[in-house]
């Protein structure tokens, strides 16, 4: 908080471009626009919202059978947004232009580019692409799949098709579309603070509203009080729920709007208890969703003024046509911007359909290919034969004898048949059949033609399509990850019409949005790849990859640097599938950013830009970045727009650097009782407490030096502090590295920043683990309570739900544990036992089944990395009884790996299995004193031997390395004694003996090793 | 309340006029040009407002220097406008456009005309008239001067120049225009019911907002929780305070806002308290004051972001130019629309200031004549010289024997005379003073010439402009009723400059808005009335008014009626006054409205409309009126449109009515409680029961039949419930008529009714009084409990204040016991004290002196009814004595009157007086036993004859008239007596004796007259 309100200080000013509209003139132009579509155009809410969304204009409106075009300006409250006006991109009021599109109309894209251009963006000189974002608002029971729009990398539009709203599925979907004006603004203006926007000719944005930016964040961040908030909280929620019973839903949703934005102000204040966070999602969730109940049953008692939608039928194909000897086929499947993994599941499921298709006929063909990009699958065959072959059936009739009367005439049940095959008496054949002789008539059946087979290919190959997240957009029948466009099928030059549902064929492609004539007519299906690479598309997706590669690394290279394209592979991938044209632009920043951590740029990069860093030959990153456009478009243009995007990214990454230095580490520790962890385990206040707690359990138990149990306690201590810092609420992935950052500039050593850092490692499978002794402590103590807290309460994973990550814990757990073989004197077990101690001392109590789960997924998470490391499933297998101290095992796995190759350890092995095979299972056997007066001489023999090696093994009982450097003896000694002696001896005092003998043997294999299962 | 939400039965279609635009094309409209002339555009605030002016982008923004220009649009909630979406007009939400423009353009009125014209308005074909309606609102401390804009006679627009805000006097002035959207989009797609707008082309407004205006008037009705909504008024004050109390303007002010709304649903839901008012109002007033000064000084430390307006400097006048001859001189200010009332009292304030400053000159010049329109006010003088006659003037030096020297040479002190004379020794004259010689020069002062004279003349002219209300409007020295524009000076064809204040005089005239040419060059000062003339501007009132009542008549008898001249002057005034070009329309409405009680419909017409009634033969009214717009205009247009306003607003009158015979008086009157009268004195149902218990009293000291009694019982326990009622909060004008209306309705005795509506009289000097005993005692029991109560709480008129209408109050009091003699049981001091008892019932308590100084100030409105009768000043003051009962006061005068016609009563006064005149003031004389013994003749003989009147006037001491029938013989016996007797005798015993017979004489004149006043 600023004491006294001063303005804050504005970036040096830019030439503001010219021709650009002032913040109003941009309102104006799209309320004309939206308005000459049709929509309504409407006024912001009059009570406080957090997005267009939230107003009863859309929220409610989207619900039901009524169509409903509307558009408006929403200034949109985020009270955890408030920044006193001093960060040039966030305010706790943002202003967005909202468009609700109901039912969804069959090209919203391309509406929406239009707006764009009528708001005075030339859509073919900047880079326009719609960029995967998903939204879902469990709090208000909706959700929806779309895109951020991004203009020269800047996000400045969410479209979004509803798919549920107030916990009610929505039919029709309606297209949300969120402009956020600032952003758009800034960017059509050239300028760096929001403040600087040209409000209108005369008067900036920072003019009109910095008094209010900077008052409304006091209010929010530091003045509003908390109780008073509480208790108008409850009254709203209170007037809502009578408004409920009163059947008045209009009413009570304002009361649920100013519940939300009252909790917002709390949250914002750091007020929302845990508890009280759940209690008060649960709340606004009932209410909202009450409300929807509500409005939809009133609507339809109203008679639904705003009319009915009903949705198409689908469609009937026209008949299809005849085509003439083998023709290539084309199947092009068009849809919308698809997120980029299903690109590549779609190319799968496609290529699974079509082949599954080809083999279920007799049609002759040639290659089958199918290849995607985000707007296209296409399926291409060679060759498809005209028809298949013709076949002849013959048609079992009655029996013979049946089949004529006594007088030789046709019985009735022959004429029957005949009539029913369409033949005459003079047709009938005999067939035998098992020995029974029957009348048959032959049918010919002709081969179907390949526009038969063809059509049911593409319906197989639409209907294939699925992803993870489906969504519905207006077909009666398809749903899929987003909305199917248009369907090209080709035989040759010829057309097969196809429906599939209510997508009917044609011969029409979409090329890039951009391109003089977007649509161009098919009309052969030989030459389509190269009808698309002529409009700049590059179908084939390894082509598409090489082509990313190259030129990435080619610009790197002209600034002295180079791309990392292994250890960036993933965004490679993504920037494959999220490109149909791909085309490389190097950009730069200022070297001043180069000031804050890396990690920070390099996230900020990846994460937000799909951006590639490049990287000079010291290994430091260079003031560059390399970013594709899809599509040709003005390079300086959209380089500038880019680099005005990461410049604004790190603007507030520095502004959240700078901010959060001036916080101390134990100031953010102290904030971590405001952010809730889970409902039932508590805060993260309460998390990192019980983390610490196991820390120091653990330095005890593994006895660590003075130096590094200090560490691990001071670094326990400030545990995840940077949860609360700006940076890491923004940038999640930085949590821990962010901690790192700021306790070393706090003072903290360099030993607890580490410590700090790896705490949170591993990330993920992929990533790095921690290196020193201290970090690791703390990042078992943390996993093992993430791991046994979460089977406390019971949210265990399933097979795609994992929430809290808790496969992922598991895997880190044992990566660490692999990793420092010295922190084995905690086991797994213990680990758990200790974590489920500390949980009970906050009154979660977890049960020793419960445990004992925990214990096992672990060890399954180890044997699974074992497999996957190749090692034999045998060793696997018989490692697995150390498992549960995964080092340990590990050591295990080397030595047998190694000394399995060599026969006389495999000959120890032969020798224990054998001995072990003879021990009955689960009987026990008298450990044997020394073998009686009457034993033979093998079993004198085996019994030196053993003898000699349990001496040799003394005080390295169970060491498998040394059993096989000392146990060379035992094969042959074991190998006569099994020659010569019957163990299982009448005289139960004789049996004894030589089971206990076996048992010694057993005894040298050690516990560690399931020997048998080698 | 509507049980169950059924659309309302809209009126039956008509045809939408073809081109208006829908309600968001009008809105587009209006956003684009202001957007043009430069102003922001700004959103609605995100809270519940009352109208666009509370949003802050006005109230704090016209504050401080800073300039603004802001046009938005405003959804207004009034919690008690709701209808559930019934009422054709009226709604709990309606959309207001706000445009503040700050400082006030030159020409805001053009600019406004011209956004008409955006909004597709003809207006040139429609008349469009700017109708005095002020602002004020004490709640927030805000006030300004302007016009309601009446487009066909509809009230479109609030065109206000704002003075005061938030308690601040403003500099510079804003003008503020709020657009009545529904109101305009109903006229201009001719539509009934605010339902049937078309919001755009496809969805109408009540398909749009209908369920919203039902669920929210359902809300603010009936449903909204009381309880709850007490409790957020106080959570909102307290957390406004607190920000406050942290210097944070902004966050405060949104909480006032919450708070006056949250007042807003508590009073529709009838739940404020008569103490919760006065305490709610004076909560919110201060609160808004500390934010406003707070909100200036916090633009003051930023330092005034958007600038600093300074207020233009007084302008110079360019040189006086030369005039040949005697010329006509024409002086023409020119205004905006002044209020009716200002017409005539600009014309005479402005005629005195011109003949002032000529009777200060010896210019000669012929006839002035000063007459004035709304818009302007014009001085002609004819003839005017072209300068005043040189005069000569003899200044004196030293003495001449100072002024030469021994050698007869000049002096030091006489050259240094001369010098400052601009004289030489030469022109030395010699003067003679009191016998002392001097020397003296003469000096020739030539006389001013008239553009001098005429510079002067104007200025005095403009700044005599002087109103009851007056206004500022960005001169630094003026101020007026309404903002003087411009200003014409010329002497024939001379245009003499002239510079008053910031405001130049020229050579344009301004005619009517909507002429082709609306400035006009004036070249010549002849013939500038047919300048006007030719322009279709009636300059002289008279002719005017004649236009007016002409016109009027000819309609009228057109459709066989007659408009009552007379009855209905104050309204031709009016008219008279608020047009330069009178055009009479006649306008009709449907039959079936003749149905209500014609007062509505007279009331309506007149307050609402200004609009003339037709009544018929048989006086009963004619479904038609008269109207008058201004200027040419398209007839059937404008008539239309004025017939749509009266349907509208009896349709309006109609649902009160039909929804007020729903309810019962006792109901209503239970509803007095929620009414505040004033805050010390209660609510109205205090006040109604205050008069209850006084007339009750009354009634006993009257002695009055049980069927009277009867009739005021009942009367007063209903008393003034129709305050209650819709049609009286609509029209208060109606109350007593409504309860009149009513009461019969509801089945109380016409007596009763009766009684109802005379309690309410007389309303002003010129309105009717009670005709029937019980309505004049609840009239006197109304009218002195008010009197009295308002100077128990020191509500005393002063000046120009008297918001209870004290005065008018005692006027009435006066009236009506004029007109009543047989209530003269009850004085004037009877009542007040009865009234004060009554009052210390409710704990307040008045002195008596209070109640001494309200019988005086009822006492000198007798006094002054009687002078301004024309009764002898001497004759009102000798009945004052009897004041206190004005009827039997009533009586003296008139035998005054008349028995001082004759000789005989004027000596018998005379007597009276001589006698009274030599009794010693203040010192007791004993009243006369007989003579003594001693006594001469002429004591004798008066003794006898006051004996003998003494005799004749028994049972009837002090009836003036019997006296002057009966005293014939005194005067002659008191003149013997006064001729003969030295009453002041040294013998003490024969003085008294003496004085004791003229005591005697003294006393026939009897208490009620004051006969040496005579």
């Amino acid at each position: 908080m600023t004491p006294v309100h001063q303005p804050p200080t504005l970036p040096a000013a830019v030439d503001r471009a010219t021709g650009s509209p002032t913040m109003q003139e941009a309102i104006l132009r799209l309320q004309e626009f939206w308005a000459s579509r049709g929509a309504l155009v409407m006024q912001p809410f009059n009570t406080e919202v957090g997005a267009g969304t939230a107003n009863p204009a859309t929220s409610l409106r989207v619900l039901g059978p009524e169509p409903w075009q509307v558009a408006y300006v929403e200034p949109s409250v985020r009270p955890d947004d408030a920044r006193y006006g001093e960060n040039p991109n966030r305010l706790q009021t943002h202003t967005q232009y909202q468009v609700i599109l109901k039912p969804a109309p069959d090209n919203p894209q391309e509406i929406y580019l239009e707006s764009l251009e009528a708001l005075g963006i030339d859509t073919r000189a900047h880079d326009i692409r719609f960029i995967e974002d998903n939204w879902a608002s469990p709090a208000l029971g909706a959700w929806g799949l779309g895109w951020e729009v991004w203009l020269d990398g800047l996000e400045i539009t969410q479209f979004t098709y509803f798919q549920q709203a107030g916990g009610l599925v929505l039919d029709p979907i309606a297209v949300e579309i969120t402009y956020g004006l600032e952003r758009i603004l800034m960017a059509l203006e050239n300028v760096r603070h929001f403040s600087q926007i040209q409000y209108n000719d005369t008067v900036t944005y920072g003019e009109v509203f910095a008094q209010a930016e900077y008052e409304m964040s006091r209010y929010y961040l530091d003045d509003a009080d908390v109780e008073l908030n509480h208790r108008l909280f409850q009254l709203y929620a209170d007037e809502a729920q009578r408004m409920l019973d009163r059947s008045l839903p209009v009413p009570a949703y304002s009361y649920v709007l100013k519940c939300s934005h009252t909790f917002n102000v709390l949250d914002a204040r750091g007020a929302i208890s845990t508890t009280e966070r759940a209690r008060s999602f649960g709340l606004m969730r009932r209410l909202t969703r009450a409300v929807s109940e509500l409005w939809v049953a009133r609507r339809e008692e109203l008679g639904f003024p705003l009319g009915q939608w009903t949705p198409p039928a689908p469609a009937t194909a026209a008949a299809l046509p005849e085509v003439t000897g083998a023709q290539p086929l084309l199947i092009e499947i068009g849809v919308e911007e698809l997120p980029h993994v299903d690109v590549r599941r779609a190319t799968e499921s496609v290529r699974a359909a079509v082949e599954e298709q080809l083999a279920a006929t007799s049609l002759e063909h040639g290659a089958v290919a199918v290849k995607a990009t985000p707007r296209r699958i296409v399926v291409t065959v060679e060759d498809v034969a005209q028809a298949e072959a013709d076949t002849t059936l013959t048609v079992r009739g009655p029996r013979a004898t049946a089949a004529y009367g006594d007088d030789g005439e046709p019985t009735k049940a022959l004429l029957g048949f005949l009539r029913g095959q369409g033949k005459t008496p003079e047709d009938v054949t005999r067939v035998d059949a098992d020995g029974v002789e029957y009348v048959a008539v032959e049918r010919f059946v002709p081969g179907r033609t390949s526009p038969s087979i063809v059509a049911g290919l593409a319906d197989a190959a639409v209907r294939s399509l699925h992803a993870e997240r489906n969504m519905r957009w207006g077909d009666p029948e398809l749903s899929y990850s987003r909305p199917v466009r248009w369907l090209v099928v080709l035989l040759g030059t010829t057309h097969v019409p196809v429906a599939v549902s209510a997508l009917v064929s044609g011969t029409s492609t979409r090329v890039l949005r951009s391109a003089d004539e977007p649509v161009v007519e098919v009309s052969d299906a030989r030459g389509f790849g190269e009808l698309l690479a002529g409009a700049g598309i590059v179908l084939d997706r390894d082509e598409r990859r090489q082509r990313v590669v190259s030129a990435a690394t080619e610009l790197a290279a002209s600034v002295g640097g180079t791309v990392d394209v292994d250890g960036e592979s993933d965004l490679v991938d993504e920037i494959t599938d999220i490109v149909e044209d791909p085309r490389a632009i190097l950009g730069s920043f200022e070297q001043r950013f180069l000031d804050l951590p890396p990690q920070i740029l390099r996230t900020v990069m990846r994460k937000h830009q799909r951006y590639l860093p490049v990287v000079g030959d010291d290994g430091r990153m260079l003031p560059h970045f390399i970013t594709f456009a899809n599509g040709p478009h003005d390079t300086d243009l959209v380089r500038a727009g880019n680099e005005s995007v990461i410049r604004a990214r790190y603007e507030d990454a520095a502004f959240f650097w700078r901010a959060d230095l001036e916080v101390s580490p134990e100031e953010f520790r102290s904030r971590l009782g405001a952010l809730t962890f889970e409902e039932r385990l508590g805060s993260f206040d309460d998390r990192v407490n019980r983390i610490a707690d196991l820390a120091q359990t653990f330095t005890a138990a593994y006895g660590l030096d003075d130096k590094d149990a200090e560490t691990v306690r001071r670094a326990a201590a400030l545990g995840k502090f940077d949860l609360a810092s700006q940076m890491v609420v923004e940038l999640s992935s930085l949590a821990g590295t962010m901690a790192q950052e700021y306790a070393v500039r706090a003072g903290e050593s360099p030993a607890v920043a580490q410590a700090l850092a790896e705490m949170e490692m591993p990330r993920s499978s992929a990533s790095g683990e921690p290196r020193s002794v201290p970090g690791a402590v703390l990042s078992l103590a943390d996993r093992f309570d993430l791991l046994t807290s979460m089977y406390a309460v019971g949210s265990v994973p399933t097979g795609t739900s994992d929430p809290f990550g808790v496969r992922r814990t598991a895997l880190g757990l044992v990566r660490v544990l692999r990793g420092f073989p010295m922190l084995s004197a905690v086991s797994v077990r213990d680990g758990v036992r200790a974590a489920a101690d500390r949980l009970a001392r906050q009154g979660i109590e977890t049960g020793a089944e419960v445990q004992e789960a925990a214990v096992d997924f672990v060890r399954q998470r180890y044997e699974q990395q074992l497999s996957e490391a190749g090692h034999l499933h045998s060793v696997v297998r018989a490692v697995l009884p150390a498992a549960d101290r995964p080092a340990r095992a590990d050591e295990l796995v080397a030595v047998l790996s190694e000394s399995l190759a060599e026969e006389g350890a495999r000959s120890i092995v032969a020798a224990l299995q054998r001995s072990m095979r003879i021990l009955p299972a689960g009987v026990a056997v008298e450990e044997g004193g020394s073998l009686p007066d009457t034993a033979e001489p093998a079993e004198r023999e085996l019994e030196s031997i053993v003898v000699a090696i349990e001496e040799a093994m003394a005080g390295h009982e169970g060491d498998v390395e040394r059993l096989f450097s000392v146990g060379g003896a035992l094969p042959a000694a074991a190998e006569r004694f099994f020659d010569e002696i019957r163990v299982m001896h009448d005289d139960p005092a004789v049996k004894a003996s030589r089971l206990g003998l076996l048992a010694r043997v057993a005894a040298l294999g050690g516990r560690e090793v399931d020997w048998l299962a080698l």
